[in-house]
């Protein structure tokens, strides 16, 4: 599928703020337009003060920048904008440049399901400054997104320490999409099942679900409820118990299994949605193992995330499949990943790279120089460090990895240490050269890639900080940067 | 514009939680599908610890409502859908008894911009009990997110005092629609324009915006940028002061606008988007007056919601337009409203209604049953107490009304008092009976709203609790239905 084109009906080219527009049309005015430029697009701390963040959401930025087009009624649109003294906005032929531009710019990027750190770029953008600029908005809010809710997925999931999780947030999420990407997310950072049907027919995620209260309060009799779905679902069925009381719920949920089971019925399962869950599951437990239906299983939900879900399994809540929801779809403790996307190069007239940076008041939000790669070392026993450079300039015999935040935290690096690049080219003069893997296979990656962690660095609480630093030739180059520009001003 | 269409190229029928459609089939299969239902859709708290919420989303909610109906593809990926045994999930009948269905509810709704209050139902849903059931999710979805951005945008606004508040959160909302939702619930929160050009174009909100850092990166000098970009936009520019330093910054848009005003430039604003707010506003706003530039605003941005702007207020931080982005749209500090949407009435086969309540341990998250409506009485200082009753029923003399949380706060209500009654019919079976007010005129009607509520209630921290409760047979009824209910189990 597409998913720009199979879920939105509108073109998404004025998906972007505005200052993108203006900003675009200075250039054109200045004529610099076309002046080649590079932007990173990076987060500067680790969602939810983990040690790690899940990369997310490439898929949906592809598709999009494929279908970057101005239509015939954006520009009308963009014609119709007026200045503050009712003067158009913007000149006709700017508008006819936007007509006639066409996306040609080299992009590189970081695969989804790859796990990544603080200041590394997950996209790169290499192109004409009005076009590289003009993306920055769209790019942010598809990726900052899955992005956060895809780390949040992976906690959650490391959490319940190999029981099924099941995400059904989507009455809790933020729009509509809100619903369908974080879902997509969800499923990268490994949830096994979505109740989102649109979601399951868009991306193909298995879909679950069974029934609510309101089931139980259309009929007179509890027993009578569960009798009826169990006859729909004779082997699919997760009774919801707590509409009344909950223990009494789940005697009548054995009661209507043990009426039903001559007839080929399995009680999948229950669920609770309420009170006590530790108590209430091993209490549900003992009723169901005395009964004989060991097999069933007993679901919990209400409000659930990766530290409810670890103080529950402290406690030995006989829990083992979790259904999430608005904790984890608007990752409720960090609802939004500070991601940004900042110019770090552009070529002047003689065809030379100038870097740039951005100065800031906090040294964690000045920008870094350069055409930069992210260089994962690893041995056998997993990721060791990561080593921001800049592929443009010659890199010294050395490996050295600088902590950009505290300048004496550095590690050294063998040469003769293995490695892989990590960002890969995506694009290259607008032209799609990635073939992009299944959801699937992204699934598949992320759990890999968790497993080259070590589990100090996974850790919920106080993780251990991987080392992801700059090179140190790149680190002294922008310290260098910094000193001059905070004397020249 | 038809939201769902212009904006959705998919249908949007699958747009529900799979339980949602198991149910739909064990009803099908009870024979029940057609049985009388009614429900609500309603919230238990006012989110942000605040008085009061704003309503929104209702026209999505409209329009999704109106484009309701079972596509080929829906019902091919439904037949698709397999038992963990490997057999079909569905029956074929049952698919063809959702393709040929068509939506027939009665949908009775309040409109958006009202303020609200916990319990009372924003949407009250009258039909068969299968389609009333399926749209539960979409519903929550659309009026969940729009409701809690209103409300958050009307808080941030209330603390600007008449200042100029401006929506550019799109890079860090949650998604797409997150940032297209989001835009348009600011926007009816009061908000006056935004930075989503997409969301001019959808919506005709009004567009903002002037330039990033990476404008004042891309010249050699800070002066020269702000040189190019008052040129493109002599009435309109507002420049990135804090790129390198802040001040200087301002010093060097100072001397910038200087060397334009021959050219006859007016500088609209600078904007401080790092740093000390107050501080910076303060030596900023000397600066500027000293040149003369009397006239020229200071935008600020930075994280900044309702708490923010009320310090730097009492600060007397020279600020004048706020520019609002990830706190507002992704509501950081509660990032979902807790709607529910809870059967509360049936008719039986003899014709008769009968109440339903859902229990629970918490008081609060006891449905309340009947077929309800809202009364709002009012006199000339503004809004005085709500009443929510059962409608099918004949309503006692005297009118009193009882806090649902605590049975002895009470208020009597004289009889001549004036009244509004806050469900309007929206649908009627199936047809849509309402007009749909512009995005304007409801912004229009949210201010108005807010001005009957008295400041107590508006205010940010411990508001007074707005008397909003339940009529007093009602009460009665519901208290005897748990007893009852209690004492089967």
């Amino acid at each position: 599928m597409n998913i720009t084109k199979d879920i939105y009906a509108t073109s998404l080219s004025l998906l972007t703020d505005l200052y993108q527009l203006t900003m675009a049309y200075g250039y054109w005015k200045q004529g610099m337009a076309e002046q080649e430029a590079v932007f990173h697009l990076y987060f500067r701390k680790n969602p939810f003060d983990g040690g790690y963040t899940m990369a997310a959401g490439l898929e949906y930025a592809v598709q999009y920048l494929q279908d970057l087009k101005f239509r015939e009624e954006d520009l009308e649109y963009l014609a119709s904008l007026k200045g503050s003294q009712g003067q158009p906005l913007f000149e006709q032929a700017f508008l006819e440049y936007l007509q006639d531009m066409r996306f040609s710019c080299d992009v590189d990027a970081i695969p989804e399901g790859t796990v990544v750190f603080p200041n590394e770029p997950l996209v790169r953008v290499c192109g004409p400054l009005l076009q590289a600029q003009l993306i920055e908005t769209p790019l942010l809010t598809i990726l900052n997104f899955q992005t956060l809710i895809a780390t949040k997925a992976a906690r959650i999931v490391d959490a319940a320490k190999g029981d099924r999780v099941i995400e059904f947030g989507m009455r809790r999420s933020q729009g509509i999409d809100g619903a369908l990407a974080a879902t997509r997310a969800s499923f990268i950072g490994g949830v096994g099942a979505t109740s989102n049907v649109l979601a399951g027919q868009l991306f193909g995620i298995p879909v679950s679900g069974t029934h609510a209260h309101s089931w139980v309060q259309a009929f007179d009799e509890e027993e009578d409820a569960f009798m009826a779905y169990g006859k729909a679902f004779p082997q699919d069925s997760v009774f919801l118990v707590d509409t009344y009381d909950t223990l009494e719920g789940v005697r009548k949920a054995i009661t209507a299994a043990k009426k039903l089971e001559p007839q080929g019925f399995r009680l999948n399962g229950i669920r609770l949605d309420s009170g006590d869950l530790s108590y209430l599951s091993k209490e549900a437990r003992k009723l169901l193992d005395d009964a004989g239906l060991t097999y069933t299983n007993i679901v919990a939900s209400n409000d659930l995330d990766e530290r409810f879900i670890t103080t529950l399994k402290q406690e030995g809540a006989k829990i083992n499949v979790w259904g999430i929801g608005t904790k984890m779809v608007t990752a409720y403790d960090q609802p939004a990943l500070g991601g940004v996307y900042k110019l770090a190069a552009l070529r002047n007239n003689d065809g030379k790279w100038e870097y740039k940076v951005k100065l800031s008041e906090q040294l964690a939000k000045t920008s870094n120089p350069g055409i930069l790669q992210v260089r994962r070392f690893l041995n056998e026993q997993g990721y060791i460090a990561d080593m921001i450079f800049n592929e443009a300039e010659a890199l010294p015999e050395q490996r050295v990895i600088v902590d950009p935040l505290d300048n004496t935290r550095r590690k050294k690096i063998s040469t003769d240490t293995k490695y892989s690049d990590l960002l890969v080219p995506i694009f290259r003069k607008g032209e799609l050269e990635y073939e992009l893997p299944t959801l699937t296979a992204i699934q598949s990656k992320a759990k890999e890639e968790l497993n080259q962690l070590h589990e100090s660095t996974r850790r919920h609480l106080n993780p251990y900080s991987y080392p992801a630093g700059l090179e140190e030739s790149l680190h002294q180059y922008k310290s260098d940067m910094i000193f001059k520009l905070k004397q020249a001003k």
